[in-house]
Order: C-alpha cells, then structure tokens, then sequence
C-alpha cells in the first residue's frame, strides 16, 4: 500500500481547507478603507485558522514521514481527521461575521477539540502500526503538548460561556505553544537520518 | 503511460468535491446556538457525502494500486466516474436544504447509482488491461458488495417516493457496508507483497 | 529543472477548473423534481465543459509526457493555457444561466478558441525542445485534429450571431472529436516503451 | 525531512488561489454582449493576478528546487508565504468591483509587498540551510530584482492615493519584470546540471 496518495489526497484537502476561508471574507461594498473595518474580526479569525490548519499540516506531515506501512484503519482515521478539519472554515466564518459571540466561540472550540482527538486517534493507530520501539514513538514521547492543547481547549469551550476573551486567550495559546516548531520531533529524526 | 498524474488528478478532483461540500453550509445569520439548528439536516447529510466520497477514494486507491498500465480508455472512465462523483455536492446540498425531501432523496440515489455503475464499468476496464489472472482480479472476485450496493440504491431511489426513511436507511447501510476497510483486498496484496 | 512540479501544478489547476464548474449549478429553491428543469440547460453545459476540460488533461498528460526538459518558456506558456481554461467556468455558467443565448454561445467559443491556440503555442514550444526528430513530434504528426478544432471553434463563434443550433453542434463535434482517445500517440509511444 | 509534501501542498495551495479568483467574475445578469462590459475592471484584475500569482509559483518553483533539506523554519515561512497570497483574490475582487478605486489600489499593494517581504524572508532562510557557497546563493546573487519590486510596490502603494494610473503603472511594471524568465538561475543550474 503506498503511501504517497494518502499523503497528496490529505495535502489536497488541507490546501483546500486552508484556502476556502479566504472565501468566507466577502469583497466590501464600498471603495473606502472605512468599509474594511467591519472586515477586521473575520480577518483575525482567518489569521487564526490559517495558523491552526498550518499546525495540524506541519504535524500531520512529520506524524506520516514516521510512518512505514498503510492500512485501512490509518485510511479512515485520516479521513475523520480531514472531516472535522473541514467544519473549521465554516465555524471560522461564523465567529468573524459575529464578532468572536459566545456561542461561535464555543462552536470554534468544540471543532478544534474535535480535530484535536481525532489527531490524537490517528496518532494511536499509527503508533500501533509502528511499534513501541519506533522513532516515532519516542519522537511524541508522552505527547505533554498534545494533551495540553485539549485541556486548554475544553477550558476554552466552558469559559466562552462567560467572557469571550478567557476563551479566546485559551484558542490563541494553544496556537503559539504549536507554532514553536517541535524540537523534540526533528532532532530524534535528525539524529538517526 | 504513468500512473501517477492520473492519481494525483483524481486526488485533486476528489479532495475538492469532498471539500467543496462544506460550502454548502452557509454561516448562519444568528449568533446563537438555536441559530445552529436549521443546519442539522444540511450537517446529517454533508456527513453521508463525507463518507460516500471518502469511500470512493479509499477503493479508486486500492482498484488504482493494482493497475500496472494506463490508457485511453482508462483515463476516459476515470474521468467518467468524477464527472458522476462532482455531482454528489449538489444533491447533497438540496438533501440538506430541504430536510430530506422524497425528491431529493431520490435524485440522491440516482447520482449514488451513476457513480456505483461509472465505478464497475472502471473496475471492468482495470480488469481487462491486468487480465483475469492478476491479483487484482482475485482480490475483487465476483464483487458481492458492489452488487449489493447497486441493489440497495435502486431500492432507495424506488422507495424514495413513498418512505424517506426507507430510503434514507438504503442510502447509510451502504454507506455502513463500505466503511467496513475491505479486508479480501488488503489480506490479497498483502500476502503477496 | 523538475518536471513533476509543473505537472502537479496543473493537475491542481485542472482539478480545481474541472470541479469548481459544479458551484455554477446552484441548488434548486423548491423541492419537487419540477425545481429541477431550470436547471437543464446549466446541466448540458456542465457536461460538455466537463468533456472539454477532460480532453485538455488529457492531451496535455500526453503533451507532457513527452517533454523532457522543463524551461521558462515552458512555465509560462503553461501558464498561458492555464488562464484560458480558467475562463471557462464563468463563460459555462453564463450559457447555462441563458439557455445557450447567442452572445453567451459565442464567448464560450471565444474562450474555447482562446485554449486551443494556447495549447497549440505549448505544443510548439515543447516540440521546439524535443527537436524534429523526437517520438512527440512524431506522434503528433501535422496535427491534423488540432487545426479541424481550431477551425470549427471559429464557425461555431461566426455562426453564434445567426443560429444557436449550428454553433452548438460545432462545440460539440469539437468534444467528440477529441473523446475517441488518441490512437496515434498511445501507438507511437506504446511501440518504443 | 522530505522537500515532496512541502512542494505538493503548496502547488495545491497556488493552485487554489489562482483558480478561486475566477470566482470574484460572478457570471452577469443580462445575455448581450453589453452584459459584458462591467465585467472589464475584474478581467483586468483578474489578469494581473493571474500574472502575479504565476510569478510567485516559478520563483517558489526555482527556489525550493535549490533547497536540499526542510526544517520547521522553512514550512513555517512557506506558510507565511501562502498567507500573504491567499489574501489576494480578495483584493483582486475588491480593485476590480470598484474600478481600482485608490484605496482599493493601496490595499492591493500592501498585500503585494507583504507577499514580496514573505518571499524575501523564505529566501533567506533557504539560503541559510544551503550556505553562502551554494549553487542557489550564486543564482540569486544580490537579488537586485526583488529589490527593485519591493520599492516599486512602496511607490505605488504611495501614490495610490494621489494617482490611480502612475500607482497601477507600477505594480504593471513589476509583474513584466518577473515575467521575463529570470535568465541568471536558469543559467547557473543548467550549467551545473
């Protein structure tokens, strides 16, 4: 089973997926810079998106650089994955065009909770095809990252019912402890390539 | 002849239909949960065609895999089966619109139909260039499920017009059928490679 | 200079043509099979831009396969054909919306015109860096089917003013034409691989 | 760490981004040609992008075709990279729903040089994982081209709010500067290869 087309069909959708948003930021009516400004909380939430698909492709490329064998149960989680990766334009949407409300917060958060245990499944069934001995395998290490991440996620969720900016802080922290490329990850494999 | 653009074309065109499909979701005009309501049935159905085309992609993988040679006729009934598969994004659009309405049901199975026979005749003109000794051929065999599938969308679209929950079950136990990784093609590649 | 790049990106390009050409056909506001006929005409004209830009990929994996050696002037004369075909979406959805109205019959000509002439300075480019003496060359011949389309494109585009049935019937001869795969090539290179 | 994925999701993304700008053209409400005529401004943005977005592919192209090795520093400033581009369909739709407008002229602009600095950053650090000695670091020289573009881009950015034809001149003049195939890297491979 090759792996190549399971990697250039997600790397498809993720392209789409990342680029789709910018549809959801409609051309303003008027020719003034003034008619932008109600363009800014769809902007910055697209800003965020575009961070959280970036993160979960840069993963998602080091998590099947790891991987040696396919099968069919590495096809479907990949897909679940790809599934709840594409509901994050339209809560993106949702949330800029109602400047960051509660329940769009909330919505936002339980998508990327989504995304994020569906990493998490397709990490466990990969590591199972790998080995406990495998690079990968001591790559992710207890996966402290991963786990903060849905903590902070479902914080987000609960707090987005009280005060937007807590939940919102919650969405954008778990972004920058991502960005920071993995360290962990690149040296293993550096070390033994 | 290479393999290759012919699966890196076919990704790319499936990765965007079953991307493309979200777009059908339009951002509610509400900020508040209620306002998610009215999208349930849109989501029940993006869902099904999630899986549908995820479905495709996973055994167009597999049939592709076990292709050594390509040629005219090859590339004409792939592309035969994407124009039924770009389809899917419409019906399921109006499926979702009005809440699984006995019309839109029926045209549903009509284009799952269309795809399910564009997917045999695909499969036949695979199985002609590889020969009926290959292991493609006997990793299909007399294809139980495909024929199954066809019948129970046929039943779908039949009863589509007096019980949309009949025809609805059709339409998911398909769905459920595939979802199951085809274990015959997998345990027959595998032994052999 | 890598020839794969080039290819993938045009799949890319292609893929999204050939697909986005569905978001032309919106979803029906009723909910009876009678809601659907609006949508015929929309539908005739999907599918024959369906043949037209599958007949494109097509010769242009042809095309290509043939080429070794990728330079500026290939990019750019690639990308020249990719911006013709990417004119083809609008001008299907405007014959589709107007029931192949004599303007919008004639601009799809023009577009379609447009391709065949950018197709036509790619071929001569790449035949330029195979030389005289290539396979290319030699399966392309005097591209007698080339000069046909050419020609019926601009009866169908004159004739658009007077009769919307004879420039029809040009556009569709054209796709028909070039649906039989093309015998000459696949034998050329299937008896020197 | 393998260059493939990085180059395949962003041909994807390129791909995305050059073809939804089409989507901008919405198809028009008459059937005649007059119909036609508002149409003029988005062609013309439409055509400038397009010749934009080419522009940047080749010389993404060009540029990671030089570089032997990813790191977490490259995805992330490849991904910055797309941001800034993935912005430029809306701009496009925004200059050409207003007859480049000044302010619509200035936005344009900024977007651009923010794709230039994007690119000028990526560069760097390619050139930092292949060293000052490397074949690419030859190739780009002192980069006087992208200098020169950077600087016309702040001039029209500039005098967009002055004057609508001499800030549209500019950014006219930079994409014919790019268009020309950049002779220098071609060269320097080609002799080396």
């Amino acid at each position: 089973m090759n792996k190549s087309r399971l990697e250039a069909f997600s790397d498809g959708v993720l392209a789409i997926i990342i680029t789709i948003m910018i549809l959801e930021i409609k051309v303003p009516e008027g020719h003034e810079f003034a008619d932008l400004k109600p363009l800014i909380p769809k902007f910055l939430s697209y800003v965020l998106s575009f961070i959280y698909v970036g993160i979960y492709w840069n993963n998602h490329h080091y998590l099947l650089h790891g991987l040696s064998k396919v099968n069919g149960k590495v096809l479907w989680s990949n897909l679940h994955l790809l599934f709840w990766l594409s509901l994050i334009p339209v809560s993106t949407g949702w949330m800029g065009e109602h400047n960051f409300e509660k329940a769009s917060l909330a919505l936002y958060g339980i998508i990327l909770l989504g995304c994020a245990i569906a990493y998490i499944i397709l990490q466990k069934i990969v590591l199972d095809v790998e080995g406990k001995d495998s690079l990968l395998q001591k790559a992710i290490g207890k996966d402290f990252k991963g786990k903060v991440s849905a903590i902070l996620n479902i914080i987000g969720i609960g707090t987005s019912f009280f005060n937007e900016y807590i939940s919102g802080a919650c969405y954008v922290i778990v972004a920058l402890l991502w960005l920071v490329p993995d360290k962990r990850i690149e040296r293993v494999f550096d070390s033994n390539n």
